[in-house]
C-alpha cells in the first residue's frame, strides 16, 4: 500500500520489482486489497490508492446508538404557567423548546419557539396568558424512548419538521412522564463526534 | 469469511481441509483479512467473524463533504424591513434564522428567532422597529463558503451555539453575498442520508 501510495498508478510487475517478488505471489494480496477497497485497479493503468484507510465508521453501529446515549436534561413548565414565563424560561435556559406538564408530572404539551413567538405577536396579554392555550397537546406530540435508536428519532425530527422531541416514559394509560430531550443540537453533535470519534477498522488493526 | 462465518471460531488449518489448501497458502489471506478487521483472531481459538460487512461509512469521505452539497437556499431580509415583517417572514418561510442584507445586497446581519422573540415581549412597536436595531451585525457574524467542508460547519454551530451560518461568496472588502444556509436541520438530515444511504466499504465489491 505504501509503495501504490507513492507511486500509483503502478503495475503489479512493478510493484513485484519493489518488492523482489513476482506478480504471481502478490496477485492474492492485491486482489484482497482491492475487495475491500484500499487499492483501486484500472486495466492498462495499474493499481491505485483509494484514499481509504482503513479509517471507517462502521454504520451498524451508527445505526445501534441509542436515544439515551446522547439526550439532554428537558425543560418543563407547568401548563398554568403564563405565556410570559415560559419565553423567559426558554431564554434563561437556553433552550429551543420547552415540554409542559400537568400536575401529576405528566406530558401536557410542547412548546416551540415559533409557538412563542405566534403568541408574542398576538394583542393578548401574555402574562395571564396560560401556556395551556398554545401549545401543541397529545396525541399530537411526537415522542420518543431512551431504548430508541437516535437514528429514527433524528428521522422523525426531520420528516415531522421538529425541533425536538421529548424522551418519555410510559406509564399506564398513555400517561407520559418526560425524561430527556433530543433535538437537531443532539443531532449535529451526534455528526461531529462521530466523525471526530476516529478509530481504524476492526479491533485488530493498531 | 464464508467458512468462518458459519463455523467460527474456526483454525487455519481446519479452514484449509475445507478449501483443500495448506495453511501456509492460507497465511496471507487469513492476515489481510485479519488486518483489516473483517475476521478475528485469537491464539488457541481460531479465526472467528467480526460482523464487519464492509457496509462501514468511510470516514474521509464525510470528512470531504462540502457544504455545498447540503445547503440549502437563503432567506434575507431588507435592513430597513421592520421586525413585524421578519416576523413574518419567518412564518411565511419556515425559516429559524433570516439573513439581513444591505442595499447592496450584501450581508449586514443575521436575525434568530430568539432575536425576534426579545423584540417582540418588548413595548416597542414592531411594525416601526427596522431589524438593524436587534439583528447580529457583521464582523460578530459567524460565516461560512460553498467550498468548506460540512464537518467544520457543524463544529461551528455546536462551538458558537448558534442554528444557522449563510454560506457567502466573498466580494472585494469583505462585502459577503449570501449564497445559501446551513443550520442544524441541515446537519441532523446530512446525519440520516449518511447512515441511509449504505454502500459496501470501497467501489470493488458487488
Amino acid at each position: 500500500m505504501e509503495i501504490v501510495k507513492e507511486e500509483g498508478p503502478i503495475t503489479g510487475e512493478q510493484i513485484g520489482e519493489h518488492l523482489s517478488l513476482t506478480r504471481a505471489t502478490l496477485r492474492p494480496d492485491l486482489a484482497i486489497l482491492t475487495m475491500v477497497g484500499f487499492l483501486g485497479a484500472r486495466p492498462r493503468v495499474g493499481y491505485y490508492y483509494t484514499g481509504k484507510t482503513g479509517a471507517e465508521i462502521p454504520l451498524q453501529e451508527i445505526k445501534e446508538l441509542k436515544v439515551k446515549e446522547y439526550q439532554s436534561i428537558p425543560v418543563v413548565v407547568g401548563e398554568a404557567d403564563s405565556v410570559y414565563d415560559a419565553i423567559s424560561a426558554m431564554f434563561l435556559e437556553d433552550v429551543g423548546t420547552l415540554f409542559v406538564v400537568d400536575q401529576s408530572s405528566q406530558l401536557a404539551g410542547v412548546l416551540s419557539r415559533k409557538d412563542l413567538l405566534r403568541a408574542s405577536i398576538g394583542k393578548q396579554d401574555l402574562e395571564t396568558m396560560p401556556v395551556s392555550i398554545i401549545m401543541t397537546r397529545m396525541p399530537n406530540i411526537t415522542v420518543c424512548r431512551k431504548e430508541d435508536f437516535l437514528l429514527e428519532a433524528a428521522s422523525l425530527l426531520i420528516e415531522r419538521q421538529i425541533d425536538a422531541l421529548p424522551v418519555v416514559s410510559e406509564k399506564d394509560n398513555h400517561q407520559y412522564e418526560v425524561v430527556g430531550r433530543v433535538t437537531k443540537t443532539t443531532m449535529t453533535k451526534a455528526l461531529v463526534h462521530l466523525v471526530n470519534s476516529e478509530r481504524p477498522l476492526g479491533g485488530n488493526r493498531s
